[in-house]
């Protein structure tokens, strides 16, 4: 049966987006920035000690286990503190409370795809200014009336990160406009935002734990604020669902916030092999930006992105490709470990001499 | 710190709702429609079965695993189910995607309330035709020109029940508008309006795992609908967000599905449950509508519901109540265990003597 066309006219019709695939066979999987490590082991003994006899009641509608670790973890109070099912949650809540101005949004021409989707879904008009020619956000293009401004720090896909001082120029200049800095990367670059939080009211930094921490799986995201500003994402999100994050999340998300060790240790682990990635990566003739994020951002001036996208994915070694024309020429390749990166240099190696 | 004025001009500002209390000490829980009874038994091993180390990878954005029982389950086949981080997720999506053509869209007055939420948050009009005197849908006002239809059945917090020719009859007046028809309820009631699905082309129909299936903590929800109108839902959802149901949540989920006879051993025991606090509350002077889902809708012609909603607080015994003026002097009774509710009977028997 095929729906008669009476029906579709009212439909809302998208560009289905084509998340990167997840491919179920054993491949090299370099193409979703997903960290090569398992969670904290504590992460076990939470999962372990989940009574699925509980599951038949609901959540704790403010997800006080999770949000107290995380306000121990950073040193801020609870109320400072709002989660949500990945930062893609927590960041499409964002926009929906706090860009409503009717002025455009600003956020770089090149960044992270859902910027654009969720204005569009919530009717926020908005302005991309272009990076510059080495895929820098040029502060200054933000010194402007705007109905508030969002980029991530390291920046996605370029992997530049701008130091604090950065921050805080378009904070200054910015301070009746909400500023939203999106960390999904910060682990593996420098010092986080989340320090001036108490100084500046106008922003917001959100963080994922499916990076750093090794829970992509699971779905937790989190933004850290004013508890003005958090009232209001929390004031919102309960007008229209009250229960999102689920008893696992939770419990094991609070696990692995409290292992401070092991973050640092898989952070350290995935660094290393990121700066061995850029020597070999060099070697073979590549260029790419200084990441600070745990993927490299790279091209190579004799070889075309896509097709080597194509090659890479029929030697099982899943990549990311984009056809913009901005960046049709990059490749996105995530840090894995340090076998899996010589399954990828072995390969150019080969297809390159 | 508090935020500035001029930050706080440009934030959208709802009137919070307050969901249903989750308290943390032991209390006789009767106010937000859960399940006395655990999970089926196979979600304590697919609990299990979960190794912590895959949380590092996003889940399967189908959700393949969860569609697969669900379809296996309703002998549908697997292009005709969404799935969604619970009922509420998967029906807000709904609204977002069919209720698009700038006709008012039309639902009963006294029903479940996140529809005006959803309605208001993607500026939906919407008309809502009044319950009769005996709190049933009178399906004659919904023979108009409207931008879709949705309702429960059973209705909430009503606990009515309409039969399937009722369901049809709506569908028959309104082919060329979409129909959702919200089973959160349907398997303390009757027969589900699934059956219809392949028979109309402009029926969706949801349903939770939050109550027959004792899941709440979860967070799982599905529609089962045309492939075509699934698709529509798919390329909306994967537009602005890929991942929202954790990998727990799938395993668990599936697992939950394929234990039929648990479901529907549970499912007698509230039932009997059900009938048995029935015949306890009209010995006590109660009046109620004849609930088949798994609460009550109750007055007392000489209590008022407010006093004795606080009173049974008080006592530890919490129950559900609305200040909206239609249904103030009702109270909204979960079915609990036969121990839960002897001690509401034994309560409400002191207190009314």
């Amino acid at each position: 049966m095929a729906v008669r066309a009476e029906l579709l006219k009212n439909i809302w019709s998208v560009e289905p987006y084509v998340p990167g695939e997840q491919p179920q066979e054993k491949v090299v999987k370099l193409n979703t920035n997903e960290n090569p490590y398992p969670p904290a082991p504590g992460v076990q003994e939470a999962l372990a000690s989940l009574d699925p006899a509980d599951f038949r009641l609901y959540p704790d509608p403010a997800s006080g286990v999770l949000v107290k670790a995380l306000a121990e973890n950073y040193k801020v109070s609870e109320d400072q503190i709002f989660v949500g099912v990945g930062s893609d949650d927590v960041l499409a809540l964002c926009f929906l409370t706090f860009f409503n101005s009717g002025k455009p949004i600003l956020f770089p021409d090149i960044t992270y795809s859902f910027y654009k989707v969720w204005a569009d879904l919530y009717r926020i008009p908005y302005e991309c200014p272009e990076l510059d020619k080495d895929f820098r956000i040029v502060k200054e293009d933000y010194y402007r009336q705007n109905g508030g401004i969002i980029f991530p720090n390291p920046n996605a896909p370029t992997a530049i990160y701008e130091e604090l001082d950065f921050i805080e120029d378009v904070l200054e200049h910015n301070r009746d406009s909400i500023v939203i800095v999106d960390e999904a990367y910060v682990d593996f670059a420098g010092r986080s935002a989340m320090e001036l939080v108490g100084k500046y009211d106008n922003l917001i930094v959100t963080q994922t734990f499916s990076k750093a921490r090794s829970m992509a799986g699971m779905r937790i995201g989190y933004a850290v604020s004013d508890p003005d500003l958090i009232r209001c994402l929390n004031d919102v999100k309960y007008s229209f669902n009250s229960y999102t994050m689920s008893r696992a999340a939770l419990v094991c998300g609070a696990a692995a916030v409290k292992d401070r060790d092991y973050l640092e240790e898989t952070v350290r682990k995935i660094k290393e092999t990121r700066e061995r990635t850029k020597k070999e990566l060099a070697e073979l003739g590549f260029e790419f930006t200084d990441s600070k994020a745990n993927f490299l951002f790279a091209r190579h001036p004799e070889h075309d992105a896509g097709q080597l996208f194509e090659e890479l994915k029929k030697a099982n070694i899943y990549v990311r490709h984009w056809k913009d024309e901005k960046i049709s020429q990059y490749l996105r390749i995530t840090i894995g470990t340090d076998e899996e990166m010589d399954e990828l240099f072995d390969f150019l190696r080969k297809r390159l001499s």
